[in-house]
Parts: structure tokens; C-alpha cells; sequence
């Protein structure tokens, strides 16, 4: 056991876009668990775009941080010292400790997380959050019929990749958009969508077009900009569209977006949703996931990099689409 | 009876802003109604904003015009020759007639109106499509709950006015947006709206967010432009928006919206409607207006230009918001 805690803070608001000086990492003492709480040892650390947003000094559903704070964020970890008779020592738990290497939590800010049903990792991507918002906004928004076309935009990350397995299994047409040749083949080879367009590869739109030969009947939105006006010049009528997240706006000017003509004249909806919000629907979703992964029908790809120091450098490179699947950060070692 | 049916025509589409060179006036034989028609007398013609939409050749939720047709439009008027039972002469109709003195119609295209429940006039307004699409977009769409704050653009007009007057009927603050300071003040003073912005004013943005303390919880969207752009940007979480149209933006280039993000982070629904989809809503959305009307909970006003050659010009006028209520032209008298 370490005698100081590691922790990466949010140095300052970012100027634009983010970069490695708007982070400090230091050096902490390791708390102690008060007597209702359990120390947990950080294993695993989610980066997720959401945390870009946290970081700007404006309003949001959730409290902005401030310059000094810990950088927020989903973990799994191990309890390590316990003040809980539920959740012993060596118990493995899910919580949002944020970006440190250690933690302290109560029972109720944990999940336990069974290692032979399913490697850890997997509750901070397809069996955690990333999962249940591809989930819940595919099925309670976009409400896909068969034989529908769905298109998801980041079609090879935590969330897009879901929502296109998914779609795929309720008998939807599905197109992907992802950046790049091999998450393009990675999405179509081995998760099965029907087309996935590059989006750096300079004929977008027309290759767009082609592969919505009976327009778009849903629309996950994870990135906005080019992207979503070019998806919404292709709504059908009755659309739904659920805006996921809008990365390629995070760091910067917003996209001038000039699509709400399509969203009257197709009569879609449009709805933004924050998945945290829908506690409930997690089990349910998680259970069925789970039985889709065990059946081979729901795959996953993760993108780890190793070293709580580097995680600046990996949130950075995953703002700009550098990730290929889910980016996790190895805090430590599964077993000590 | 005249020897000819004047009517209105698109001469061409538009290129940019509506021009009266758009519009060709031409004299037809007056039609002979067939075995299961009548002939009407056309005597109100009701001018929309979606009439604009149809004049462009884009693909959209109805056929567009070709350069010749005669223009749409929804009539009152009465029925002058009748080879249908249960259309006698000197019933009056309401129909879709165009912009043209005579029209045939069968039964199945016509709407009876009762000239001592209302106005007849008032089947192309407050007891017709506008009316129903003020009902229909605030109540189905908007879901208003006593005590929110519910925003309407074009507050003064056919539709506006209806959705401010309703809302207020279901015990919500009410902020209406409208050009002009006669137009803010019947808003308020006739029609009992908490507040009316005049977005000619100069210091609309100010003004607007005065108005609305605890932000907007619903929004029926009528205009587009930079209107819709600052009332997205006060958004209340899970803001419901009625796209209903979007008229500031039909002439010309459409306006760079950048709210969508207002959209993610209220967890907000957008929802576009077109009212003749939803035909079954329309007779209790009238029985009931007609009801507040008779109790003075629920008035409007008619802007009516005289003659159908006067229809483009004050069409025109309708598109720059140079109307004042619900704009009507006056084909003939209510009785001969």
C-alpha cells in the first residue's frame, strides 16, 4: 500500500480546448474510512466526454468543478479497509471516486460487482454507464421498430457501439459514423452493422446518403457539428433523435446548426437525456446486456491506458476521437 | 353571380423573399359541380404560414406547388349549387378551396358551420386549423403544468395568441414575443399574458430574461431565427418545445442555430407537428375553445384584406409579420 495518494485535479478551466496544463496531479494522504464508509484501491478509471463538460464554468445539470478540484469520475475499485459489515475486504465495487487511487464511500454510493459473471472493467463500460445510455436512449427515445433505419454516430465507442449491437439485434437497419478505416471495419466486421461511414474520409455525404437508401428513422447523437446537420438533412418522417452528447462542440465555437427546418417538416422529435437521471432502468438493462454478451450477440473493445498520470493525456486524445473503444485507465493492478 | 372564377396562381417559385410577381391572376370558367359535388361561393380565404413551405420545390410533409397551380388554402364559404342531400343551398362550408371566388368540393372535403355558434370567419382561426394547432402543440406537446413558465413566439397572431390564452386558462406564467408595441400591448392587455417582449425593440435578450425568472418550461416555436436561439439558451430542465413553425426562416438562408446544446443539457424535447395528421383531436379542441369563447376566456382578432386580388400583397405581409391577428381575405360578402 502506497503511503500517499495520487490524485489528478482540474488545474483551471480550459481555454478552448483542453489540454495537459489544465490538470495538476499531487499528492494526497490516503483517507481514512469514517465509521459508516470503506476505503476503496481505484483499479480501474472511466474517461467519459461528459467530464468535458464539468470543466467549463457554466450552467449544466450537474455542479460545474472548480480550479483545485478532483477531476470526477466513475471507477472500479477494491474495498480495501471496511467500516461496512456488506462489503468486506476484496469486495469489488463500482462507485464514482474520480480520478485518485484511493477513495472512500458509503454503501449506498457503491455497487458490487461479481467477478465471475464478468470482468470488472465492464461495469464502467457495456455493463455500466456508457452501456445503459446506449440502452435507455435507444429503446425509451428512439424507440426502434424492425426494419428501420438507425443511425449512431461514434459507432466504434462505449455508447455508439452498443447502440448499434442493439439496434442490430431488434432487427434495424444500422448505420454507424466513426473516424477512420479500422473502427469503420471494426464496426461492420465484427459488430455487425449494415454500413458505418468515415467521416475523415472526404466523401461523407455522398457515402451517407447512399447507405440511407430509405432515409433515417432514429438518430443517437454522440458527437453534433458536421455530423448532425448532415443526419438531420435525412430524417424521415416521425424521427427520433436522441442527443446523446455533442463532442465535436465541447471544445470550442459551437456548430451553427441550421437542421430544425428537417425536425418540423418530418415532424421528429428531438430529446436530450443524462442517463443518471434513470437509475432504475439499470438493472434491467444490465441484466439483458449481460445475457447478450454471454450469447455472443453483444461484443466490446476497450482502449486502456496505463497509469493514473497519463489519464489527462488519454481524456484529451478521447475528445478528439484517439480512443478505439472504451477508454479506461489502469490505476492498478486487478489483483495486489 | 360574376361569369368567371377569378383565381390566384403561382406563377413561379420563389427565389428568396415572396414577390407578387410570384402570383399570376387569372379568370376560369366557374366549375359544374359532378354528380356527388356541390359548387361554393367562396367568401373568407384563410392566409398561413405554410403556404410558404408548399411554394418551394423541396421535399416536404405535403406536395409541393408547380409554377401554374392554382395556390392552396383553406375557404369558408357558402354553398350555391347542390347535388348533395345534406349540402343544400345556402349552407355554409369550410373546406380547402383555394385561393380562387368558386370552388366544388364533395361532402367528405367540407366542414358544416353553424353561422349562430360563431362567426363563420372564425372556422379558418380560432374554431379552425390555427386554433386546433394552438390546442394540439401546447397541450400534446407541451404538457404545461400550473405555475411554469410557458414562452410563445408570434404571441399576437392566429396561433400565438391561442396558445398564450390557454395557457393562462391551465394557470401558467405566460411571456408572449411579438413585433411592435401595439401588438406587446394587446398581448397583455386584452389577451392577459404576464409579459410580451418586442423583439423590435432593441433589447430583446434583456428583456426577455427578465420576463422569465425561473427560466422556460415549455416553448411553442413559431418563428425560428434569432428569437428561437435566445429563448432556447433559458431553458428550464426537461423544457418541453413545439416546433410549429419556423417563418422567419422560410425567406431566404435559414438562421445557424446553435442551442441544440441547451437541448443535451436540459434534457429537453423538440417536437415538430403538423395539425392535419391529427384530425381526431380537432372537434374537442373546438367544442372546447368554443366554450371559453362564450365564457370571454378566449379572444381573437381577424385581420382581413379586402378582395382576392389583394391575397399576395397581404400574403407578403403575413410572411414580415405586417398582420395583426388572424389574416383573412375577404373573397365576397357573407351574404349575397
Amino acid at each position: 500500500m502506497a503511503a500517499k495518494n495520487t490524485q489528478v485535479l482540474m488545474k483551471q478551466h480550459p481555454k478552448g480546448g483542453v489540454t495537459e496544463q489544465d490538470f495538476e496531479i499531487v499528492e494526497r494522504e490516503i483517507p481514512k474510512p469514517g465509521p459508516d464508509q470503506v476505503l476503496v484501491r481505484n483499479i480501474y478509471l472511466s474517461l467519459d466526454p461528459y467530464m468535458r463538460g464539468r470543466m467549463d464554468p457554466v450552467r449544466s445539470y450537474a455542479a460545474h468543478l472548480h480550479p483545485g478540484d478532483l477531476m470526477i469520475g466513475g471507477t472500479v475499485g477494491e474495498v480495501i479497509e471496511s467500516n461496512v459489515p456488506s462489503l468486506p475486504k476484496g469486495t469489488y465495487v463500482n462507485g464514482m471516486l474520480g480520478w485518485q487511487e484511493y477513495g472512500v464511500a458509503k454503501a449506498n454510493e457503491l455497487r458490487v460487482l461479481d467477478p465471475k459473471v464478468a470482468p470488472i472493467s465492464t461495469a464502467l463500460g457495456v455493463l455500466g454507464m456508457p452501456g445503459c445510455t446506449a440502452h435507455y436512449g435507444l429503446m425509451e427515445i428512439g424507440q426502434p421498430k424492425p426494419g428501420e433505419t438507425v443511425v449512431v454516430s461514434a459507432a466504434s465507442g462505449a455508447v455508439g457501439s452498443v447502440v448499434g449491437q442493439i439496434a442490430k439485434i431488434k432487427g434495424c437497419r444500422v448505420v454507424g459514423i466513426a473516424g477512420g478505416k479500422a473502427k469503420c471495419d471494426y464496426v461492420v466486421t465484427e459488430l455487425g452493422f449494415d454500413a458505418c461511414i468515415d467521416y475523415k474520409a472526404g466523401d461523407m455525404h455522398a457515402a451517407f446518403k447512399a447507405a440511407t437508401p430509405e432515409r433515417v428513422d432514429v438518430y443517437f447523437e454522440n458527437v453534433g457539428g458536421e455530423i448532425m446537420e448532415m443526419v438531420f438533412g435525412r430524417l424521415n418522417s416521425f424521427a427520433r433523435v436522441a442527443i446523446c452528447g455533442l463532442i465535436a462542440q465541447y471544445n470550442g465555437q459551437p456548430y451553427p446548426f441550421t437542421g430544425m427546418r428537417h425536425v418540423l417538416v418530418n415532424r421528429a422529435k428531438v430529446q436530450g437525456f443524462i442517463i443518471s437521471e434513470h437509475m432504475s432502468y439499470w438493472p434491467g438493462a444490465i441484466t439483458e446486456m449481460g445475457g447478450w454478451i454471454k450469447e455472443g450477440k453483444l461484443k466490446y473493445r476497450e482502449d486502456i491506458a496505463d497509469g493514473l498520470r497519463n489519464a489527462p493525456q488519454a481524456f484529451i486524445g478521447l475528445l478528439s476521437g484517439r480512443n478505439f473503444g472504451k477508454q479506461l485507465v489502469r490505476i492498478g493492478p486487478e489483483k495486489l
